[in-house]
């Protein structure tokens, strides 16, 4: 068990003091990370020992991982891509390339547990629209957008497990094109969508941030990338990159260039066991009385629950279970749950939070 | 041949345009990497088979990682120590945890190409101090000191390959204890000294960047690390990182524990070897007339030329050699050059240098 946890409990600052902590029966629905394998090719890469380049590599990224993935996206060039130390420092090069000291971002609520303290350790500003129900109000965002620098669009959402329906993402598309903002889209739960397929945001204003760590289940091993039309920004993020952390180290691109070729239904057998434990999630905590929205896409739910510090607290301390702090991500009447876990860890859990409903 | 390097010979803004050039019989004396390669334990690890996490590691660096790099510095604790992405993650989290917008930050003159960039892209004030024949001059210093926040220290030098003096090292360790400073230590060469052994700039106020990049040949993976016995700095880039790249790449961890597992006369035989190199490279521009200060580490010289600007288009154009500007170091009257190449390569190199002098 980690030192301090009981410490912790009782201040529930951030998801950090979970990270790590497992064993004793512990059910974790806590770490928002995939717990199936990556394609085996990924791994055969390591073990053919051919990897045998040590020195610098370009900034950008190899030239084989960029031209794999502009094959990814028709119609894009692997000048485009700057492949980074996972989504985030992609997230965090594209805030540094265009942001200005009070420059304003605009957020959907809930968002990612990174995504304010990047904007402001950055110096700029996050302005929040809330959702209804997971969906953005258009008319609150276009009020919202004009005082904005840039926007952030989070579809799949983590924490909330939606999707933006294509009709609001083309709206909003269109108006940051005309009105000049840039449009960040954070799709790393893109290959994860259980009602449609991905609608892709593009155009000349936006720059779309994606990884290998949610699709491949390769997490650990750090690589993402952004992918932007406008070359003044993927300049500058290379320019950046170059004295913050330069190139991305050269194996992990090298097992993320294995993991594209490994056959595309790698992704699809994945998404059908998420579905599956996606129907189950959802309806336990339908059938326990939650009030809980319908995940479209990831893998998280997240649950409306009454005195959520209490319960959070207490599913660990009682029942050994692992959740999140809605508040964490910008919701806090409500819970966090991945469900990254065995049908019957799922079940266990449910099971879990039932005793601890009829107990609270 | 890189597209356009023409038209960036002409602007000769930074060292990126030489980055990946290479053929057509080119010498480079550019790139600050060694050419030496890593331990063979680095990749035996690979080929075991036997690295298999996938999930998020550890925020601060594995374990197993930093209880090794604890053993390298005595009286240290595996707590206070983060691994990075390379020693410039390490440099950009300090600043970032340690700035305020406006901080002054000091630094010595030359100085390694990112801390400029670095310091300003954090929003904060480079301040200088000249040294002479690389050395400190420990009163310009202690005055400067007074109005900053920090200080950066980088000794062997990169780009002068001198070292300070022992007794200057001990007086700034003093000076910025005593007044409340903050002493960043930038030891990336500290295995690469000709001279003596390297003193180890230490105490509650030091910050201490280092990497596996020059040590064991390990650039393109990109594993360094801080180590700080200031508790707040630790678990405030911790806190960063988490949000800007999460954990260093698990395999690239791997590798990097694998180096400190191989025999220490790793370093011994690399060192005897970039010695001769520098013996080889000094007397040679010695020879040539050119005024140069011996180097006492790291593997850089920077010998002072008529028109450097002239001399690093004209060395590459008519002589296929790659050097670096002074300029881009903070010594407009000199030339860059690195001796990360076999005897043979140097005086070929050496030579192609006599012609460009003779014909200027």
């Amino acid at each position: 068990m980690k030192k301090n946890i009981e410490e912790k409990l009782k201040e529930l600052k951030d998801p950090s003091m979970f990270i790590g902590v497992q064993g004793d029966g512990i059910i974790s629905f806590g770490s928002g990370q995939p717990d199936l394998e990556p394609p085996k090719e990924v791994y055969d890469i390591l073990s053919a020992g051919s990897l045998k380049e040590h020195r610098y590599g370009l900034l950008q990224g190899t030239e084989k991982l960029r031209n794999a993935l502009s094959k990814e996206y028709p119609g894009s060039d692997a000048e485009n891509f700057v492949i980074t130390n996972g989504a985030s420092e992609a997230l965090d090069l594209t805030l540094r390339a265009i942001g200005k000291i009070g420059d304003k971002i605009l957020v959907h609520k809930p968002y990612y547990y990174s995504y304010k303290p990047l904007i402001e350790m950055n110096y700029l500003v996050p302005v929040f629209t809330e959702t209804k129900e997971g969906k953005i109000n258009f008319d609150d965002f276009a009020e919202k957008v004009k005082s904005c620098k840039a926007v952030l669009i989070n579809s799949p959402c983590n924490p909330t497990g939606r999707i933006q329906e294509i009709d609001t993402l083309k709206k909003i598309e269109k108006l940051t094109k005309d009105s000049n903002k840039i449009l960040i889209s954070d799709e790393v739960y893109k290959d994860l969508i259980y009602e449609r397929e991905n609608y892709f945001l593009s155009g000349p204003h936006v720059v779309t941030i994606n990884s290998f760590s949610k699709t491949y289940g390769m997490c650990g091993f750090r690589v993402g990338y952004l992918y932007s039309n406008d070359k003044k920004i993927v300049d500058k993020t290379i320019e950046l990159k170059t004295h913050t952390s330069m190139n991305t180290s050269l194996i992990a691109q090298e097992m993320a260039y294995a993991a594209l070729q490994a056959p595309k239904s790698y992704i699809a057998d994945g998404l059908k066991i998420w579905k599956e434990r996606r129907d189950i999630t959802y309806q336990g905590l339908l059938d326990l009385g939650l009030e809980v929205k319908k995940p479209e896409g990831a893998f998280y739910v997240l649950p409306k629950i009454k005195e959520p510090r209490k319960a959070v607290r207490e599913l660990f301390t009682k029942h050994r279970i692992i959740t999140y702090l809605g508040e964490w991500f910008g919701a806090p009447d409500r819970i966090r749950l991945i469900y990254a876990l065995d049908k019957e860890k799922i079940e266990e859990g449910l099971e879990r939070i039932k005793k601890y409903l009829k107990s609270a």
